[in-house]
């Protein structure tokens, strides 16, 4: 590997991220906040470790080749959790007085997570408030760059199926494909964001508010500026709006693009996407009847209302809360354990959702059903197809290994949490929650719960799951296989 | 499908099941107790009715191909579950009160799991105990046929890899083969079940008593003649014999034969029993650790006994207890989730163990492992290995197909029994324990509860759990096909 190369793109990405921490210093400043200077000892560490590794490697061509792009990739979200971590380390907010604290919050936020370890939210800070939705953002922003343009072309697990069929500029070399289609689809991810801000801020929230909740929405990450999350609101227009921009930012960034284009059907063209509605449709329709009849609610429409939010919500992977479903489960079991099953599914794949991914999830049943008709035919061939077309074998291998994968590091993380005592609930739901993205799980991180009083080391397990989730399991793993640093 | 050959097999089949009925017949009748009636009605339906399918299909050629091997294999086994039930129906002991419960009982049986629904097992007379314990035992049997000798030939989840190496007379047809391997193969059965007995009996156990928890063993079955299972005699004694025998019965039996040929390497030779021993012999370790360090016991050595016998009784799905394992998760949380994990992987294939086997899970692991070389060279071929030879690619896809099946039945499994009301932890639990034919779970399924309290339909889940998990999941599936039934 060209490690001068990774390094180089690196102090690219980290004076970037100083340039977004303008934002938050802005906000400090404008309320008078002492973390302003907070912000301006992060701005100033993180772009000089960006300009200085820049200064170092300029020499080196910006050529990024198969190894390097999973160098980048994982050494770029690793760096920006620990280097967003700055400003929570130097605000000198009790709350973040552990430096593990203040990485987990940050790796929460950039993985879009959501997983908090605030007790008293309303107790920060705005600048401090306004960062942590910001790494939501900028989190979702990589992801999109990620899923849709990079890991395709790495191969890894299956997603070259979901290839966003954004037209770009046809070239030979890699590196201005991945850059334009990124860029169009970011275009696509500030719009969407921009209306959605302008939505609840015409509902009444304060701008403050309306861009961190945006942030948290569009990110599918799930960080709110209140302790009860969007059920501090208690607002119908609020619940509404949300629900829908998380639909939207659990959908395939490309399928939003080729509407812009005028391509009115391309959502229900696409298999993954009609899965995706067909779930969250079911699960919207079962947690009001459960929810209703089981007497949680006296209307149905206030059955819908929260239903639909809270399906939405963990499906998408973004983590926020109109209503407490663990507590549904004394009256009605079977509705968190909806929610719990989702948390494996999770968003389509070029989205901002976390999970194994609709596609991904919808290929593996049919793989599992075609072994059936194999069975009693051995010798007929039957292709697996999606959206009309023949599912290349080595994908359908990639996504069966990472599905294996998946289910084992989580299977790995639970055993580790439990090692540090967590029963058996919180142990499972909090790594399903962290490796899918989530943030909220059941037990003593359930939706009115945090991750404070999680032992340190637990912290750093689930930081680890929330990354290997993030980038889709392979892409931090390969970090670990010797033959990827060799020259 | 040639119906008419099944039926005219399964007609066979029944009349065994009639004949193995004269030796609780003979108990109840020794013993005086009024069961014996039920015994002697049972008897007659099903020999009647094998009889009469043996006349009915008298001209059908006993020649069992593909598709009716799976036919054969699943009604069989259903149909074993259902006669089955015939003693406890016409008992007439309130325990039996309902269809379902003894449908249920017979099930786990047959199937090995040794999930009970009896709260009071010492009243319930002991033709009935006795034939409640020869059902595991039958069970186990069938599944020495099953899984060294027909599933593999049926090309059922990768089992022909680990298809038993015994000499059997070379022939043309399956059906000499698969007849003559199970032979040799029951002989090893019956050799050891006979050492274990009087092992037992030797100990101070009734010729009785040492007879029912054999079965329980060499099956991996579970059922005991006591409320409170082996822990009623608190032996230490009884504990290590039962724990080197459920380790015996959680090994290939193949392996075991290639012993009695004088092959003293055979064991140490086999990957997937060098993997199976790690696991069992890490978790005997952690388990004392564990329970000695947290104080659950005084002396290490007590601690040895009660963790090996643990880690024994779940990981060869066997479901005895001489602990409550739940409560040492109040100490040290660590200990259940161990065994919980040891659920889905469960003994070797090609013995009376049940879960996703061992060589399978090896197996998944190491092609999660190889995906990783494979993104980091992207050209390499690099096959996957056991016991020194290449994994052939249909073995590899069996295999990761039956994890994806599996899996996806344990998620749909969870969601319907929570539909019925159970807890998170007990949902979750029970659906492992029955569809990995364990037995005890956690929750309120623990090793010291029972399964009468299952709402009835929750009863009939585990039960397709149990057939499922006990048929490599295919086997019971394929009856689903509609191509199956064709002729």
């Amino acid at each position: 590997m060209k490690i001068g190369v990774v390094l180089k793109v690196l102090g690219a990405l980290f004076l970037v991220l100083a340039g977004f921490l303008a934002f938050p210093l802005l906000i400090a400043a404008a309320y008078d906040e002492t973390s302003a200077l907070a912000f301006g000892g992060s701005m100033l560490l993180t772009g000089g470790l960006g300009a200085l590794l820049l200064y170092l490697f300029r020499r080196c061509e910006a050529d990024v080749g198969h190894r390097e792009g999973f160098a980048v990739a994982a050494l770029g979200w690793v760096g920006s959790c620990l280097l967003g971590a700055l400003p929570f380390v130097f605000s000198g907010e009790p709350a973040f007085s552990s430096i593990t604290d203040c990485v987990f919050e940050s790796t929460s936020g950039f993985t879009t997570t959501g997983a908090s370890i605030l007790t008293d939210i309303e107790a920060i800070p705005r600048g401090l408030l306004f960062w942590r939705s910001l790494t939501h953002w900028l989190g979702g922003m990589g992801i999109i760059a990620l899923s849709v343009a990079l890991l395709p072309l790495l191969g890894v697990g299956g997603m070259q199926l979901f290839r966003a069929e954004v037209p770009g500029p046809t070239a030979d070399k890699i590196s201005p494909r991945v850059a334009e289609t990124a860029r169009l689809l970011w275009t696509v991810y500030v719009g969407i964001s921009a209306l959605e801000a302008l939505l609840l801020w015409l509902g009444g929230m304060s701008w403050f508010e309306s861009l961190c909740h945006t942030f948290g929405t569009m990110a599918t990450g799930g960080f709110s500026t209140r302790n009860t999350s969007i059920a501090a609101y208690d607002s119908a227009y609020f619940d509404t709006v949300i629900t829908i921009f998380m639909v939207a930012a659990g959908t395939n960034f490309a399928l939003h693009y080729a509407l812009l284009r005028r391509n009115w059907t391309a959502y229900f063209k696409d298999a993954e996407w009609r899965v995706y509605m067909t779930l969250f449709g079911g699960a919207m329709l079962a947690l009001m009847l459960l929810t209703w009849l089981g007497g949680e609610y006296d209307s149905p429409w206030t059955a819908l209302r929260y239903g639909a939010f809270q399906s939405a919500a963990i499906l998408t992977t973004t983590g926020y809360a109109t209503a407490d479903f663990e507590a549904w489960g004394l009256v009605v079991p079977l509705a968190p354990m909806i929610l719990f099953m989702f948390m494996f599914i999770g968003g389509c794949a070029g989205s901002t959702g976390g999970g194994m991914k609709v596609g991904r999830v919808w290929l593996l049943a049919k793989l599992g059903a075609g072994e059936l008709y194999q069975l009693v035919h051995p010798r007929a061939v039957r292709p697996v197809k999606m959206n009309g077309r023949v599912v290349p074998p080595e994908v359908l291998r990639s996504i069966t290994r990472f599905f294996i994968l998946f289910m084992g590091l989580f299977a790995l993380s639970v055993v580790a949490m439990s090692l540090l005592g967590l029963d058996f609930t919180t142990a499972i739901s909090s790594v399903a929650a962290s490796i899918g993205n989530i943030g909220p799980g059941l037990g003593n991180v359930g939706p009115t719960d945090n991750y404070g009083w999680v032992p340190m080391a637990g912290k750093w397990v689930l930081m680890l799951d929330m990354l290997l989730g993030r980038l889709e399991v392979y892409t931090i793993l390969v970090l670990f296989v010797p033959e990827l640093w060799r020259r």
